[in-house]
């Protein structure tokens, strides 16, 4: 892991951007931090440039509570070569989309399992690196999109001990048993009007979570209009879980 | 509208019993209220005595806000007298739950229209009797559970600005017009692993509801296992639209 840019925000926080090998990434530390801070892992659907103002937002409002957040770019997004075989799917998605037609779990899973195969092992070695450094400590949530990485994330890393879930992003089925395997505190967010995701499918993806503790907070707004005081309500969660 | 009975409870909240008429009811003002009080409509299923200690708790909560709270004794409940067309639709759903039968929207109808039909002037009656006094100011939200009540009071009650409901009672679908109408905020809280209630129904009069900014809030632990922290949320989601 190295550092490549360094600037203190207006409100204090630290933002580095860094690369793991090939990946780049961005870290945000809490201004005023006596004690390692809790990490929270900010999950997104790629593009880290294109996704910047929203992760440096709700990067600011994880620093306001004490924690740290961080990502990293996904495979084939932003400046990371394309694979021919995802574009391929996400071609496939948006043809079904606009025709109107139900998406086929087939493609779902040709654009989403090989994605969480390459992706999952690599926000794994960026929680190595990162919990290398003295200003992060345990533990470690993860706040985001492409629910089917946070599954993913939630079943093979213990070392993630809550995860608020961004349900606006296609699961396949094949997902469905890994979901039950789930036994981590979850919050998971549907916008229930966003006419590009599947409503029903979140619903029964929530419904097959395995853990005790699940909430689902559904509102109106469409697929980026997040009410503002979801952003506290996450930080709510993550206080009860990682503090 | 007369107070019967009064008591200082240990966290400064005043305590006050009264009767409507026929109907006894309870109020709750904040301890150290300044001005006068924005006032939240405790719903609850019936028996002022048997819900006493989760209501308390409930206004307790609001009062700690700043809100004012109160609630009435339901018809054909706690001393009240019986409706005989009501206790024999009773019969009918315990029934049908207890054969693991679907509920027929007939039953529900025959239950729930003519309770609301009852209750909802009666609730209105206490709106009136409760702005009167000095201590209680505007607006007014409704809490609680009889979804079907808080229903009809959104529409027709004009001084309730906002409604956390709680999908915890059937709804006959002949509702589900009305429900089209309600256009104030709304938040609904849904336990998701309540046996004895129809999940698909909430979901349906949560996508049925009109207003612009409504909120699901589904969690697990079983019909009266609501989480400790839907309170506070459920007093910031009033301190957003009664303050």
């Amino acid at each position: 892991m190295r550092f490549t840019s360094e600037q203190r925000l207006d409100d204090g926080v630290l933002e580095r951007e860094f690369t793991l090998g090939e990946i780049p990434g961005i870290l945000w530390t809490p201004g005023s931090a006596s004690a390692p801070a809790p990490l929270i892992l900010l999950g997104h659907p790629g593009g880290l440039h294109r996704m910047y103002p929203r992760l440096v937002a709700r990067a600011r409002h994880c620093a306001a509570e004490g924690f740290a957040a961080a990502t990293i770019e996904l495979p084939g997004s932003g400046d990371r070569p394309r694979s021919a075989a995802a574009e391929e799917a996400r071609a496939d998605l948006h043809r079904a989309l606009e025709a109107g037609e139900p998406v086929d779990d087939e493609i779902v899973g040709r654009l989403v399992l090989p994605l969480v195969e390459k992706a999952v092992p690599e926000w794994r070695a960026a929680l190595d690196a990162l919990l290398s450094l003295p200003e992060i400590g345990g533990p470690v949530g993860y706040a985001g999109g492409v629910i089917a990485i946070g599954v993913r994330l939630a079943v093979v890393e213990p070392r993630i001990s809550a995860a608020l879930l961004f349900a606006g992003s296609y699961v396949p089925r094949a997902m469905f048993e890994e979901a039950r395997q789930v036994t981590i505190p979850l919050q998971v967010l549907l916008q229930w009007d966003d006419e590009g995701n599947d409503r029903q499918l979140a619903l029964d993806l929530f419904d097959a979570f395995g853990s005790a503790e699940k909430t689902l907070h559904a509102n109106m707004g469409g697929h980026t209009g997040v009410p503002g005081f979801e952003g506290d309500d996450g930080n709510r969660f993550f206080a009860r879980h990682l503090k």
